[in-house]
């Protein structure tokens, strides 16, 4: 018996999201399938993160066990062959089999889109938040700074959350504009459920003039989530990438 | 009566093209559905191209006649509200009862996207036809030098055209490396059959090195369709504008 872990990236948007669902197609499950078939096992992933519906992904990552000789390095080419072309995989390889990819410290990068224009360009709308109000990325920006260290982000958090901590460290927010979309780069030791989202909502709010980026830390030390911007719309955001500290 | 132009934008990844088809969805179906309901009255557009299945549009024109009320630059907004989030238009207007998109002089720019990169992201694969081999983009602009002009593109086009003539005007062909993407930006005054498709096939066959970029001179006086290379996949191509000679 060996575990593998592959990196794995995927367009969101037909999926019900990373974790198996009883109504919709998941991430998991077509892993699942096509591995088991690949490997005439029955094989079971386990996701470093379980994204939600619509979330993309450039860097998640799965393990799994297996008897199979085939060598780990050599799996992500076979599979890609047979996953659709919505999922693919980026590499996979043999780790220690007790690398667990939740219960290991790691970095994780999201990137959240907006497209910040009058028109709402169909070919972005996959992937980006449309906003039609002129956001300033500078107010964006300042806001942005208050949330990056160590913090209870109570406020920044989902209230179906089943966390025990809400403490968690931020490392960087880069916030850019490219043309006519910004994008907001966010490090950090791991998220809250919707926290990257809920911190996108916020800083659109900072960006259009409705909150002053001063606002953010006090809705920081409010620890209550009514005092944040919305939870911004899945199909902006995607995990690009995370790096465990082994 | 008064006639309406629309500029319409589409991701074509859900649709069998723009022109209705007896088994899947076209874009110029959505259209007229949803302005017959909008209006009150049996409406048909009339295309300026009628893009392939997969094709997108940034700026795709239609026109078509109503006794509505409602003035003419209103009704994109209205329109806008009750279609599905892949066709936006960009705006419309009352436009001479003469008018008629497929026979004024126009000037049509297309965009072909390739992703040249050893990753399939996901993320890009509605967009983008992925290519692996390493393109040299210097190759293809001089290969695509010898493509402007007045030609005839006979071995740039599908053998199931109507065409009563091949020559076409190609204004202009611009390459550009973006990171991993090449774009191929390509003015003219229309378009045969598949002729950007086959026209980004055969640029890529150049970029990779299996023709030379003087090939494709002699490609364009075999008036031959089978000398040219593979028309390249749908998904990469763009209509980006129509400008029309009025």
């Amino acid at each position: 018996m060996k575990r593998i872990m592959m990196r794995v990236a995927y367009l969101g948007t037909a999926y019900c999201g990373w974790q198996i669902q009883p109504n919709g197609l998941s991430i998991e499950q077509v892993l699942n399938e096509n591995l088991s078939d690949l490997l005439g096992e029955d094989i079971k992933v386990i996701g470093a993160s379980r994204t939600d519906a619509g979330v993309h992904a450039l860097g998640n990552v799965a393990v799994f066990d297996t008897n199979a000789r085939m060598p780990g390095d050599k799996i992500s080419f076979a599979l890609n062959q047979r996953l659709p072309e919505d999922i693919v995989i980026r590499g996979s390889k043999e780790v220690s089999p007790d690398f667990h990819p939740r219960r290991t410290l790691s970095i994780k990068t999201y990137e959240y889109r907006i497209l910040n224009a009058t028109f709402n360009n169909p070919l972005r709308a996959y992937f980006t938040c449309f906003n039609y109000m002129k956001l300033e990325e500078d107010l964006m920006r300042e806001g942005a700074a208050y949330l990056v260290g160590e913090h209870d982000f109570s406020s920044f958090c989902a209230p179906r959350s089943q966390a025990e901590s809400f403490v968690r460290t931020v490392y960087s927010i880069d916030i850019e504009r490219l043309g006519e979309e910004i994008s907001i780069l966010i490090k950090g030791n791991g998220f809250l459920y919707n926290m990257v989202r809920i911190i996108a909502g916020t800083l659109m709010e900072v960006g259009r003039g409705a909150y002053k980026p001063e606002d953010v830390k006090k809705i920081l030390e409010a620890k209550d989530r009514t005092k944040a911007g919305p939870t911004a719309p899945a199909q902006g955001l995607t995990l690009m990438s995370i790096e465990f500290k082994q």
